[in-house]
Order: C-alpha cells, then structure tokens, then sequence
C-alpha cells in the first residue's frame, strides 16, 4: 500500500510522497499527541547556552514525582524522551524471556530483542507470568484497554518470584483512569513506569519522558543518561508543565469533550469505534486500507498499522477547519 | 576541600553554596563552552510540539555529515548530547579491557567500567595498542594535547589487528589543528568519532551531540537512540550552525584572540598557562586549590580537577566587565 513507510505517526513529509495532490495544509491526526499544546514560556537564551544545573535537574525530578505520584524523586529518572529509556530499561534484567501484552506500540518487541531479550507479542496476560520482563502499555495503545492495578500487582508479584520485572507503559495515563497509575507502587522493586510528558503536554518535539523505578534501578538508569540528560528548555517547561494542575484538569476535560466530538463523526459516518484514550480513538473496519488512502488524497494523515490492517487510529484535530475537513472527508468516503 | 561537589563545571549552584558571599552575577569559567553562542534563530512553536519527522533528522544529519567530514550521513549518528552516547559506543563491543589516554575527561573510564569494561586510565599511547576499546580525547581536556593523525590510524590499525575499537573524542575539534580530525577515516571499520555540537557553538543546554562511525556501528547506535533522538529545537538550530562556515571561521579567529587575551592575563599575574585550546586554558601551580577558593569568593568560578590537584582550567569570559573581574581578582591574589 506504500504506507508501510509511515512506520511511526507524524511523518508528514512520507504523507506528503504518499499523496502529493493533496490539499494543504495537510492534517496531522496519525499521532496521539494533544494538539492544543502547553503555552511555552518565554526561554532565555541561556537556557540554551549553558549546560543545565544539577539544581535544574532536582526540581524537573521533584515535580515528576509530584505529579506522577512517585514515592520521591529519588525514584523518577528525567531523560529525553521516553523512547530512549526502552533499551536502557529493557536492559536492567540479563537476557531472557520478554513477553509484550500486544497488539500495542511496536517499539517494545523491537528493543527488548535489539538488547538480547527472546522477545515476542502475546495477546493475554497469561504467558506475562513466566516472563522475565514482562511490559504492558495501560492504557494500551491504540485500542486504549486498561488493565486494573489489582491484576497489575498480582502480575508484579508473581513476576518478583522469579526475579522478573513489569514495565507498564503510561504514555498515556495523563488521561486513563483516576488511580489507574502504578507510578505510587515502584518502590516494590520489581515495577517500573514510563512517563511521556510530550504526549498531554502537546510538546513531543520537547522530548521529554521519565521512568519511575525503585530507587536502585533509577540510580543505575541515571548513571547510564549521565550527568545532563535533558535539554535546558525541556527542563524549564518540563517543571512548570508538570507543576500545572489546573492546566492539567482544564485539558482533561476538554480532551474528553474532543473524543466524544470525534465520536459522534466518526459513527455519523458508519464508522465503528472500537476503542482509545481521549488523545485517540480507534476504528475497526474491513475497508480501513481504503479509508486510509482516501483521507490522505483529502490531505488529512491518519494511522494505519501495517500489523493490524483493519484499524486506524484517528488522533484530535486542532482547529475547527480541522474538524470540519474530517467531517466532509469521511462524508465522501461513505456517499 | 568542599569543591569535590563540583564534579564537572558549569554548576553555579554549587558555587553559590560554596562561596555564598562572593559578589553577583557568578561569572563562569569552569567549563569549555563558547560563551558567544550561535544566534538562535526563530523557533516555530510546532518545532517543539510535533514529533520530529524523519526527513528533519536527515537534513541534520546531512549538515553534519558535511560539517565534520564524514564520508556520508550514513557514517552519522545525531544524538541529545554527546554524553548518551558514550555507554551506548563503549558497549559496541563485548566487555574487555578500556584504557583511557589520560588524564582526561573522567566520564570515559566511569562508562566504559559502567557498560563491564575493565577499564583504566593509561598515561601513554603504548598501553591502547592492547586494548579491546582505546579512547582518547583529541585535543585533550584540559591540557590540550593534541594526537597527530598518522599515529591515530597506526593506533586503529594495531587494534583492528585483534578486534579493537578507537574512540577518538573531538568534543574541542572545532578549535584543534587544521586536518587532524579522524571524521574522513571513519568508513575504516574500528574508528569512532565523538563529537560535540554544544562546546563550540556555545548552546550547551541543547544537547547535541554526534557519533561518526563504520556504516554498520553507525545504524547499530541509531537502533538505540531509536526514531526521535534528537529534540524538534535542536535539529533546527543545530543544521543552521554546522552549514554557518563563515560564522564557524570567523569564531575561529575571535576565540584564538581571546586565548592570547587569557593567555597575558594568567601569565601577567605570574601564573604558568601549561596547555589548553581556545575554549579554555590549562594552568599548573602548587597553590591551585588556594586560587580556585580565592577566585571563588570574587564570584569566579573555575574548573578544579579532584584528581590534578595542582591544575586549574579558565574558560574565557564573555564580556569585557568579566574580563576586568578576572584581572582584578588574579592581582589581588598576587599581591
């Protein structure tokens, strides 16, 4: 289908290849990235300049911890981007067994097998039990299914036995249920929580994520990032993003309100909806190949995933133009 | 002596801890960074809130590629920082014997024993021929001393003959000798390249840095990083500066006058400059640890080496008010 180059969201530049009469501006709905970003401070140039502070560092880990409820700082490790901490995390733990609770984002089979992990995508939490690293993306992406905390401590527990470790992938708790984070339960021992920060805050090209560990792993994850592991302007906004919380249930709300409009477009165009977060919404459909490249001729870029060909992931459109072109898209894709 | 805290420079917080009565603003001269930045351009807000696309990368890539000689953007390896990616090379080859050419910067021999190296600092060239991974910094921090080219390839040749890995660290290569770059010899097959894009363009806080390696090492160390190394400002900012050669040449120029300029005031107050490049000086004297306490409380912060305690390293400052605090405080301390 030619799509296979899109292997991630966000590629607008192989949409564009892909589509090249296509309307513009083109629509970016392939990632789940809040389109309505944090407000960016103003960033003095020394931010950029000077290498960041130990100091700088303490208070972005500080505020981590607060609001991803860690037990202290001492078990948050700042890095850039979450994406960069999957081999180091996947690496804590000799080669062994590494099972993922799939279908979910790909990067996690990849990376366990690129560190030596036997590495394979299982479709039930059954065969996580024997694992020595056993990883969970809650809520899942794309089909946003979340797996409860009592299920997730029992797995932990029964993983401990035998010396295995749970990575539970919240990249996009900012927005799952309340109480569903594991980040309040790392100092167990055996659990470790990925943060993105991009992804709620609108600002992935920050690159900006966290693991929550207990404290001796968090110390051999920040001894591998070394002495400055996030960027000077990641660090300022990182800090009075996360500190935000009024910010934060402002944006919750009106997410929400945002994925029951795209709900409503999508089933008034006989769309079925089959899952997500309010960052996302998944549909399931026998013609999704089809949907695909007729929403990218309409330059609007959605995502297909070459291993789950009947799906596509719609992301929130930023403006009403936006909404509005989807809207008449889908339209002429039904008529 | 209460400045081991002050592990590597650039921590202004520590200094006001340790020297809470010197006047402000703190100047400081304690790392190796151009404190005449590269002009930071515009940055479009979606620079820091999409995901960097691919093709952004690829330009980066490509400027580097040509900026440092390297035989081709496959050869490049873009990273948040040179730092990261030090256990990511030093773990290229199974863990064996690293020996540091030193002393140097401490973080080589640190990682290389993090990754399971047995690993050492080494005075002499002639302990890296039998070495699995041999590194050397090149010019050195902090004394400047420069390898010429022949005797590098000689070094890569020895080691290739049992399977061992050159790491020449170029973090102050911009200011280093005409030609004696490694960047063009990388294609050989054992030699890495490190290079630092912060030092020199002064934008430290941005974290970019580069590896030039073998093709395959190279697509090896990009399969960690994974898709999104490098920060949406970083990858802006960093292919307008290493395509800017006329601002490359004529910085150049300005910071070996500023060198010389260093130079007369160190040696005007009788202190003995024994090395460094034109990022920053390199003085020995008995009474280091007395000067660095001295200039400290004049609010001037240098580098002071735990391990060569008789060194102190000056970066240059930035403006002409720095530059008369310098003097002044260095006379007070002669008299």
């Amino acid at each position: 289908m030619g799509a296979a180059s899109l292997l991630h969201g966000g590629d607008l530049a192989a949409a564009r290849r892909l589509f090249p009469d296509a309307p513009e501006p083109f629509i970016d709905l392939s990632t789940g990235i809040n389109p309505h970003s944090y407000p960016l401070p103003q960033l003095p140039s020394e931010i950029f300049a000077r290498l960041p502070e130990p100091t700088a560092l303490d208070r972005l880990t500080a505020a981590a911890a607060q609001a991803y409820g860690a037990p202290s700082p001492a078990h948050v490790v700042a890095a850039p981007g979450m994406q960069i901490l999957l081999p180091l995390v996947a690496a804590l733990i000799p080669p062994g067994r590494a099972a993922v609770l799939g279908p979910t984002y790909s990067e996690h089979v990849r990376v366990a097998a690129l560190v030596g992990h036997r590495a394979k995508e299982v479709t039930d939490i059954g065969p996580l039990k024997a694992a020595d690293l056993a990883t969970i993306v809650n809520p899942n992406n794309p089909d946003g299914r979340t797996v409860g905390k009592d299920l997730l401590l029992a797995l932990a527990d029964e993983l401990r036995s035998h010396g295995g470790l749970l990575v539970v992938d919240e990249a996009f708790m900012d927005v799952g249920p309340a109480g569903a984070s594991l980040g309040d339960e790392v100092a167990r021992g055996n659990i470790i929580v990925l943060r993105s920060f991009g992804k709620f805050f609108g600002l992935a090209g920050l690159r900006l994520g966290f693991a929550l560990a207990p404290a001796d792993l968090a110390a051999r994850l920040n001894a591998s990032l070394g002495p400055w592991p996030v960027a000077g302007p990641a660090i300022v906004i990182g800090e009075a993003a996360l500190a935000d919380c009024s910010w934060a249930e402002a944006m919750r709300e009106s997410l929400g309100r945002g994925a029951v409009r795209l709900d409503e477009i999508l089933t008034d165009a006989g769309l079925e909806v089959v899952g997500g977060t309010s960052l996302f919404r998944l549909v399931q459909m026998p013609a999704a190949v089809e949907l695909f490249h007729h929403l990218g001729r309409a330059g609007i870029l959605v995502r297909h995933f070459v291993q789950q060909p009947t799906r596509l992931r719609f992301g929130l459109p930023e403006r009403e133009d936006g909404w509005n072109r989807l809207r008449m898209a889908l339209a002429a894709f039904r008529s």
